[in-house]
């Protein structure tokens, strides 16, 4: 292995342990130093690797919305129709929309956004990289089913989006929120 | 005054004294024996009319729901046709959704109740709450316009409270997200 190599495995390791500990005990309670010890490595490889905390927890949800993003795209690029897409979707979105410990740490780490610009121009980038990859999945499916969205496509994303995060932070704290609301407003927004 | 009279006076004076606290400094940074000596009152007095900051909190978030509820009322409720009805929400939710102080007090308090279980039910009966005078205002409207629900109205309800969530947590970090995506997908789900 070159040393860029080992590099690249030292930080995939300290954002998965750190990714089990931020969902296990939440962003407060998490710290550098505790991800260190119990990847085994040194302080030193966690700081060359992670300018702080922030820095870290961001990774984490960058992984995180990785495999989110990746559940949505099986959904809709499989070689089926588009009701056998939506019911996958909705099957997704049973499984981990407003799961308890990733929505607490979402929403812990947007309270930390409030008091750190940095953080929140970082938030910022992914919301908008997240809309615009939406927008063109909207555009794609609607575009092979032979439907048209009933608004712009931006507005569909946005909608998505928002509509997400609020079914999410609803539903993590209330198991009874109906969660196939999604897939409902997704068929009312595109549709023949 | 009777007794009773006073006393919901100076609950009331304590909430609105707290209101500008919590919304100026946020939740962590406010305490009750804080808000006792801005509002000019013995610590006695706080504590025998709130339990702790947290019902303190709850009873403040009341009331700003109360006015936000308010505002979607008055947009509705006005003698108008159906168009001037949604222009005035637009304009309530460009006034309004996702203001940056109430927001974070929101996103704040939510953090709260992943590690409270008495806040989570409070918050949980107040969304439960919110979306049923949602679907009773959706049905109204819907019914006096002469239009009906593209999806069954708790849906409807359901999808414009985590719009209306999800919109407002990024809108208060990206003043560009374009709220009038609500009013939008409003109209799709109320329709001919």
């Amino acid at each position: 292995m070159t040393r860029a190599e080992r590099q690249a495995q030292t930080r995939d390791r300290l954002i998965e342990v750190a990714k089990e500990m931020f969902l296990r005990d939440g962003y407060a309670a998490t710290s550098l130093d505790k991800v260190a010890l119990e990847a085994g490595f040194s302080k030193g490889a966690v700081y060359s690797n992670f300018r702080g905390k922030e820095e870290l927890c961001l990774a984490v949800l960058d992984v995180i919305h990785a495999e989110k993003v990746q559940g949505v795209l099986d959904a809709f690029t499989q070689d089926a129709d588009l009701d056998t897409k939506l019911k996958a979707f909705a099957a997704w979105a049973h499984q981990g929309l407003g799961e308890p410990r990733w929505t607490a740490l979402e929403v812990e780490f947007g309270a930390v956004a409030r008091h750190n610009d940095w953080v929140a121009a970082e938030l910022v980038k992914r919301h908008r990289e997240i809309r615009e990859a939406i927008g063109q999945l909207v555009a794609h499916v609607a575009e092979e089913s032979g439907l048209s969205t009933t608004v712009p496509v931006q507005t569909v994303a946005t909608a998505l989006l928002s509509l997400g995060v609020g079914l999410g932070a609803l539903r993590s704290l209330d198991s009874h929120v109906d969660v196939d609301v999604f897939t409902d407003v997704m068929r009312v927004l595109v549709r023949d």
